[in-house]
């Protein structure tokens, strides 16, 4: 490993892409220009990403570009994939932290072919039963991490329990000074209630419970997930897409009802010009892009997937909360709090 | 049955009952002066039911008091209830419907409870595998049906094949002149995505789409919910009861949020007075009370229960919806398309 924090980015994914990620990236240099803890290691067609990044008149001292020819397209299937990926940009910013070159791998590509080739190249964890992808939700206290969100359908007891330490190890590394909260999705917060699977990772996880890693608060129902009181909340993939998504959906309905009525008649639209700053504070406060960012745990090596249709702001905070977990020592908290697991089981 | 619809209500059900559930019947006999075709059956203690109604000059001639000595305590658990929930108020409001004395019941009282016993009282309909609960979501289009919402939490997918008949005869009879759009709640909408047994779903769908009864879409992911291109929304009581609160949760946190901002400080207060009109024209748009009102199907007979903590306001949608479920003839509805899948199948 370097002794500085190397961030592997495939340059070349995602829409708009790379004009797009070498905005993110001076956005990301001009916020960082006192801290000299790390490298930029961008992969993707050499000339076009030189040119880009002349053009933005970014120093070069903290960027290094790796050059490959391919790109992955948003038309290619994870069966595709295996094949035809090799030496695309995505595959290499990847292979990087196998060959040592980098601490943590990032891509606004397809999402399919980078959840499968993250798998082929790095490999689960010896430790780890099953890797899941965890997001950051906004909450009334700040920010919240959910896992599994979609990358396994169906999960067992042990896979919850392996989520709930990497999604501590993940809730740790960002903030260090905090120990997380654990609770699990259900239908209920009573403790007969809920599936097998559920009861069963209950009871191991109240087991484990304030023992090193994590406090585990039991269950959590859908209406209390941005209440702040939780940081890690556990569930399988499919629940856990379906609260994602249904939770998008109606942040943007209610967003776009309050659109239309603030703009619907003379007298609103003047109103506007009055709210327009609490609104404007509003509308930062619940900015999706600074959210922007879904990490793959429990691979030998972290994977940050961003949101192919994000703009150059999105994509810093993509970049940014890479840095803040690699410099949080994600690999060594995981690790650490799954040992604590292996010992007790 | 009788000739006029007739509406059985648990008088003593809820927070501030029975004086909310007066106060409800008070609006909606006040929006129905001029409809004849109805009865309202209130159940409950005979003395306080009088006083309430003579104190807001309630005329009788379209409600009828049928006396109970006992309520359901909101402590009382599915277990005690079925020893101890005989002759009160819910019970028999439910049990009217077996006597012929109603064709739908409501309640806002123990809602563990109200389940159990309705189940027991009316029993399920032979045709049907399992009941459910179903509720009605706001779309951008409307109004949407959504089932099963916590009644079964794992389902197959004969369960699910009938929940898209059932929430296709109830969105008939609440918007007759419409064939109802059904999707299957998935995390991709790809026809591959998924569990086997959505897998399975689809395909039965797939066969019995446009025949008579509704128009298969296909999968919905949970971000596309409200966007009322599905009229019909099937899942499993698990992850329909999610979706419902994590929606119920992210409305709350994006309300307050904007509620906070606008009240901060001196400039965003005094702007509040400018959007007054447009903000009060949201909020009315999207009220809760307006969509409250949850309907178990499968049972021979329908069953409302209406949300504990909701105002007079809440509850009068509750009766209101009652009514017009009852009028365009659910039952009948729900008959006539479980006859058309036996047929089928």
């Amino acid at each position: 490993m370097n002794k500085k924090i190397s961030i592997a980015i495939d340059a070349m994914g995602g829409e708009n892409a790379p004009k797009k990620n070498i905005d993110a990236l001076n956005i990301f240099l001009n916020k960082n220009k006192s801290n000299n803890d790390f490298i930029i290691k961008l992969y993707g067609d050499k000339n076009i990403l030189t040119q880009e990044i002349t053009k933005r008149k970014i120093s070069n001292n903290k960027i290094e570009i790796i050059h490959t020819d391919g790109v992955v397209s948003d038309e290619a299937t994870p069966l595709t994939a295996i094949k035809n990926s090799k030496n695309t940009s995505m595959w290499n910013a990847i292979q990087a932290q196998v060959n040592g070159n980098a601490d943590i791998s990032l891509s606004a590509g397809n999402t399919g072919v980078l959840l499968v080739i993250s798998r082929m190249i790095l490999k689960t964890m010896k430790e780890v039963s099953k890797p899941a992808l965890a997001g950051l939700w906004p909450s009334k206290k700040g920010m919240s991490v959910v896992l599994d969100l979609g990358a396994n359908i169906e999960c067992d007891e042990r896979n919850l329990v392996d989520f709930s330490e990497m999604g501590s190890a993940l809730y740790k590394s960002i903030f260090p000074e905090k120990k997380p909260h654990v609770s699990l999705l259900n239908i209920g917060s009573e403790e007969m209630k809920g599936t097998d699977v559920l009861k069963k990772a209950y009871l191991r996880l109240k087991d484990l419970s304030n023992d090193k890693n994590f406090i585990f608060n039991g269950y959590i129902e859908g209406n209390k997930l941005m209440d702040g009181e939780t940081n890690v909340i556990v569930t399988d993939g499919f629940s856990g897409n379906i609260a994602l998504k249904t939770a998008e959906g109606t942040a943007k309905f209610i967003i776009d009802s309050l659109k239309k009525s603030l703009t619907e008649n003379f007298i609103s639209k003047l109103s506007i010009i009055f709210s327009y700053f609490s609104l404007k504070k509003f509308k930062s406060k619940l900015d999706p892009r600074k959210y922007n960012g879904a990490i793959l745990l429990g691979l030998n090596g972290p994977v940050v997937k961003s949101h192919g249709g994000t703009d150059a702001v999105g994509f810093y905070h993509s970049i940014d909360l890479c840095y803040k977990i690699a410099k949080g020592n994600l690999m060594y908290q995981i690790k650490n709090n799954l040992s604590h697991l292996n010992v007790k089981h």
